[in-house]
């Protein structure tokens, strides 16, 4: 994280935003649990049955996660968009060059969007609305680790299917997005990856309750605290 | 905390410890609950009590309650000593015109310690075991919010009552402290300075457990994740 801000990859809030996760991954006893294992199973399978999946990423997710989400996108064959809350030139610059040289050094070739936005989410307003046609507008599943709020509603309005990983069960995000990981990023695209390189067979559970995941990972942390 | 950040008077470490704080305070509903009032009481009698009682701040102290700390030791007759973990000039230097400008702006005339330590913390080493003679050294109360546990641990260690403000309840410093006050910083201060100004009566509570304060305040974390 602090190499990331260094190089301007992040807002001031990031880091905040970063040491509230890590309260909550502390209070889970920093390990996956299964509530985690049995989304991460669900949202694989719902990338994988996506027409248009993408990955969506942030500041933090980059920091964290770069070199795996890059990994994931060249598995699941989808592009990559950057997305940030507060978005400037110089972060967005920042990334991408991050993320090409991340892409180049390990030869992945996925595609990486966000530079030139030309689409809006519906019912955002300002630089936060900015998209992508070709990558987050006309998805139909979006996994976007650490998203705000506002956005996951804004995208679950749009109809698709929202894959969110936030450490925080009780989060606006968490509670709006169509899978909730509730788990700590890196562990949680490791793992994801390692599934697919396993070629584990994966399938969408129709019993697969968000409420009850997220029910289960405030049970996890209330245990915790003991 | 980003004004702060843009003086040099923080680690981007201490924004992400900064966001540690903030998920307990949310879990705790952002409010000072009654085993925090009962520990700001007794803290404030062991200060007043105290004979050469000493406040130290570090960059997120002063960030979040600056002018509060000041206010405080004006109250209490005694010094400031700034006391950093990742100890540099440029840091030191940042918080001390801080404290300077506040101090005169608000005519508090308080002794600011910390930028020519001549004394070492029994049992440190290195940078953090800096402090002045005059100050932490010979202190025989310490408030310091927000410390680290090496550190806490280090000043009762040396006999010293330690009394910290801090929001995990789980914290090393909280668990070694003489009196942990689990309640947000500016929350914290402004309640200490508004007892002192309406002269509220404060004995040392000899059945003060600070065991059962930091259970306590467990109790209320996991009621909060209802």
């Amino acid at each position: 994280m602090e190499r990331a801000m260094s190089l301007g990859m992040l807002a001031d809030s990031a880091l905040i935003a970063h040491g509230r996760g890590e309260a909550f991954d502390y209070l889970l006893g920093e390990q996956t649990h299964p509530f985690a294992t049995e989304a991460i199973h669900q949202a694989i399978a719902a990338l994988k049955k996506g027409e248009r999946p993408v990955l969506c990423v942030n500041g933090n997710t980059v920091a964290l996660a770069g070199r795996e989400m890059l990994e994931l996108a060249s598995r699941l064959s989808c592009p990559i968009e950057i997305n940030i809350f507060y978005r400037t030139d110089a972060r967005i610059q920042a990334l991408q060059n991050e993320l090409n040289e991340l892409n180049q050094a390990y030869d992945f070739r996925v595609e990486i969007l966000g530079a030139m936005p030309d689409a809006e989410i519906s019912g955002l307003r300002g630089p936060r609305a900015k998209c992508e046609s070709r990558g987050i507008y006309s998805s139909d599943v979006v996994f976007v680790p650490l998203e705000d709020g506002d956005r996951c509603e804004a995208l679950v309005a749009m109809g698709k299917t929202v894959i969110v990983v936030d450490l925080n069960p009780l989060s606006r995000s968490a509670s709006k997005a169509s899978i909730t990981i509730v788990n700590e990023l890196s562990r949680t695209i490791q793992t994801i990856n390692q599934i697919l390189s396993n070629h584990q067979p994966t399938e969408l559970n129709p019993q697969y309750s968000n409420e009850d995941i997220l029910h289960r990972a405030l049970q996890a942390i209330r245990e915790g605290i003991r």
